[in-house]
């Protein structure tokens, strides 16, 4: 979806990452989602796995696992060299903040990609073993297990980027992006400050979904609605928002397979906006992003 | 030197590395005579460059390159999984010792592969620009400048690893490898305690030249032989040896291209054994190793 938006022209970008997935590994710094966000802004994405660098190569990884190294969380050879970076620029003292702006820039990222916080906020979602930290949930145990409750380590503490406030202050158009309503836009908006910043802007607040048909393109959002929210599909996806953020979301865009769904999210309170929003290509991309932007 | 020793069979091979040229980069802990020792006993090694792993990849470099990190050192896609794995078990407390011996037993390697010291030694060189950290000369500069003085900082510190005191204690046979005089031996025989111990012990102490035909295989060693210790040839290195340690060896092994220098060395008072030391084949380093125990 910020892809989309990257690729119009005369579009001042800022896209909010969610940095409560990131993890320490091998002692080093690891933001999943910002690397997705960043890799695919700068168009060195693998588009085949979702994550990752595209013409990866491993070969660090197989040295790792010779050395008994915890081989859950495959890290490729270009995607080290982030982390190792990252790594050392935040011991050096920068926020990841800054770090983030330096590697985005370096890889010709024109958007400006903006962690929530530079806080330290960790998921932990309690399946029937207990309580589990994101990444053994989602990469070590592939997301198998139920998600019967979610928290936020840090949240409380954990002070808004001073850029995400004030690039929402002035946005006409913010948009909440088809990802996991509950692991991924959660956090962002659990940071102190950003509901409050959404709702005192002049800006139009669109949310699309990341259900069409039923299931998520990828990961456990369709499967997180029904055991957290007792719900279903794109409908329920729009009920979940207006419940647990009343009155922030003004249009909720639901893909055309959905568009029977489309009374039931005007229901919910939320202005319906049927569309194509399976966007796999370049085009695809560009179009929902002018669609969004002719909504605001 | 010590892979000849290791292809032998009924050898107990202890190699003792030197540890003052290690750095730190990118927040890595990189020691690379233990890397290039290890990479070579476990056959991994590039015997084109003599330094790093053979097949290996640069993925990770050319990110760095892109983020603007230090490209002056490079650093491979397997080796940087070896720094990466060390550092992060220093982190957790580990020795350098203990981490070599972990990394080293992972690869394969049988023989006890032991750091000089755990203690952090630091070679500088002084050149006319003033003193250089020992990598900057090296690698950055080429050595293309001249050393005019060494210090090895931190060496009135450092601790002799107790492991290499006990392997010397029970050694028959001690061999200075044919590695740089100054600042490979030297560090290792500046710890405190290592002297002695080799004194103390029954072991036949063997030195093999570094220099053949007057000029080093690889490296500054015939240059520093000159700006250091005023001297050249392989009777040189022996002369060096004699005079900075005295009476601590009993053989000095030189080229037959240097056989017309064995008088010089018997001169210096070591005892000269010409043979065949430009060992780049297995066979080549198996038979050197064989008649040095022989020399035992």
């Amino acid at each position: 979806m910020a892809h989309g938006f990257a690729l119009l022209e005369n579009v001042d970008l800022s896209v909010v990452v969610n940095t409560a997935d990131d993890l320490m590994l091998h002692g080093l710094a690891i933001s999943p989602d910002l690397d997705t966000v960043m890799y695919t802004l700068a168009g060195l994405a693998n588009t085949d796995t979702g994550w990752g660098v595209r013409d990866e190569t491993w070969s660090a990884a197989g040295m790792i696992e010779r050395y008994g190294g915890p081989t859950w969380f495959r890290l490729g050879d270009h995607d080290l060299a982030t982390h190792i970076v990252r790594t050392a620029w935040l011991a050096s003292g920068n926020s990841l903040t800054d770090v983030t702006r330096l590697l985005s820039s370096a890889l010709g990222v024109h958007a400006q990609l903006l962690p929530m916080t530079d806080s330290e906020v960790h998921t932990r979602i309690r399946t029937v073993d207990g309580w589990v930290e994101f990444q053994d949930y989602f990469v070590k145990r592939r997301h198998a297990d139920e998600a019967l409750e979610l928290r936020f380590d840090g949240i409380e503490a954990a002070q808004a980027n001073e850029h995400v406030l004030a690039a929402i202050s002035v946005a006409e158009l913010v948009v909440i992006a088809p990802s996991n309503p509950f692991v991924s836009v959660g956090p962002i908006l659990a940071v102190h400050g950003v509901l409050d910043a959404i709702r005192d802007s002049r800006a139009k607040v669109v949310a699309v979904s990341p259900i069409i048909g039923g299931s998520a393109v990828r990961g456990p959002a369709a499967v997180m609605l029904r055991t957290l929210a007792t719900d279903a599909g794109a409908a329920g996806v729009a009920r979940h928002y207006a419940k647990a953020y009343p009155g922030l979301i003004d249009v909720f865009v639901l893909d055309t397979s959905d568009a029977g769904e489309a009374a039931a999210v005007r229901q919910a309170g939320l202005d319906p906006h049927v569309s194509g929003t399976l966007i796999p290509a370049d085009d695809d991309r560009r179009r929902l992003a002018g669609e969004l932007i002719k909504l605001a």
